[in-house]
């Protein structure tokens, strides 16, 4: 955690804020802050700042904010992910945020078991809670934009031509097209399979809808690891 | 699991191997292989190649074993990483070779917690289990090689000259240095801090070794995130 994330409801007309959840916990055990310390922290979708310690005890921790700086920019970058197994889904979800990707789309795939889909983590409150933490690590505020796309085909055929527009549109699979290209000036639309990776037929659709295959090497990468290296290698450090 | 990987003491004179344990488990309920079927293996630190099921039951399976082709190519990267907590361990060292580091020394830092070194989870045995966790992933049989050094001074005077010898040497620290290079044609030595980073002290004894530092931008990454996005960067999909 390298910022306190605040929502703007829980700061009030005094630009002071009382937390006693875990990012408390966090300012009281880790940093072990006393009163007159400061703390980086930042508004959610906002800007990021200081706040300085005006009381904390055993129970909770007041701090008067001050926002004035802009967060890091965002990734150009759009990530069209098959679902993952939900064990991967808090660190998945948490990486996207942390590399500063700036829409996540959710898809279904053939080789996404269907329970997957009525998992419990994927709550709004789960993946809000998942997409927080990776902002407090990367000191970022801005919330990616996530959605969920539980059908493919009127996916790719109808909403994904739009998506692509005025992007590099590129499917990483395994064995096919060329190596992940490094430092691009664009933005990009990123499309990652499952594990056992997409089927020929939807590879043909992200064809067919102007997507290039890119590949990592002759290694099977997993696919938290895969969404890391390619993001790394597709945009110069920022 | 992409490939099933086999320790040479397993194979019988007549290329023939029985297995029970997860690697049975893998086969029998995710394959859902019959007898007939073959499989992709891998003898550990040799080469890669087919099993081709001869009997299989809800008890084990038997396979006749054929070796033929090469394993992926290594990364030409020592990575020397401060010691994870514990719950990361598993994490990273799976990464280690998932991604083809040909060695890893884990040493220690200022900002590692000294209980860390006491963890169960470093016992040999554990690191090798997810060491080929991430070889099968990758489909690659070489084991990186890994050393363990507790006494920071020691080893960054006397050992690592030796080390980054006819090596780019490189030390992740965040706000310093260079942007992380891409496509290296070199064989590299890379340095990543714990959570928290290097203390100046650490970082200036790396500086008068001879390295050079880098960083992957404004984000501070999680350990995990920065030694995929590191190792995807400085090195072309191969």
């Amino acid at each position: 955690m390298n910022i306190i994330l605040l929502k703007p409801e829980e700061i009030d007309g005094n630009d002071s804020v009382v937390l006693s959840d875990q990012r408390f916990n966090h300012i009281k055990t880790i940093h072990q802050s006393v009163a007159g310390d400061s703390v980086r922290i930042g508004k959610l979708n906002g800007k990021i700042g200081t706040g300085t310690i005006t009381f904390i005890d055993e129970h909770g921790v007041t701090m008067d904010v001050c926002f004035d700086q802009t967060p890091p920019k965002k990734l150009p970058l759009t990530v069209i992910l098959a679902l993952p197994r939900p064990k991967m889904i808090r660190r998945i979800f948490r990486s996207i945020s942390e590399l500063g990707v700036s829409e996540l789309i959710v898809i279904n795939s053939y080789k996404v078991e269907k329970s997957f889909w009525n998992s419990p983590i994927l709550e709004d409150e789960k993946i809000e809670e998942y997409l927080i933490a990776g902002l407090q690590q990367a000191k970022d505020t801005i919330m990616p934009t996530v959605s969920f796309k539980r059908l493919f085909k009127p996916f790719v055929e109808d909403e994904l031509p739009g998506i692509i527009a005025n992007t590099q549109a590129l499917i990483a699979h395994p064995n096919t097209g060329d190596p992940c290209p490094a430092n691009l000036n664009q933005s990009v639309t990123l499309a990652i399979g499952p594990e056992g990776g997409f089927t020929d037929y939807e590879v043909n659709k992200f064809f067919e809808a102007g997507f290039k295959s890119i590949h990592l090497g002759s290694r099977i990468l997993r696919v938290e690891n895969a969404l890391t290296a390619l993001t790394s290698r597709l945009f110069s450090p920022y």
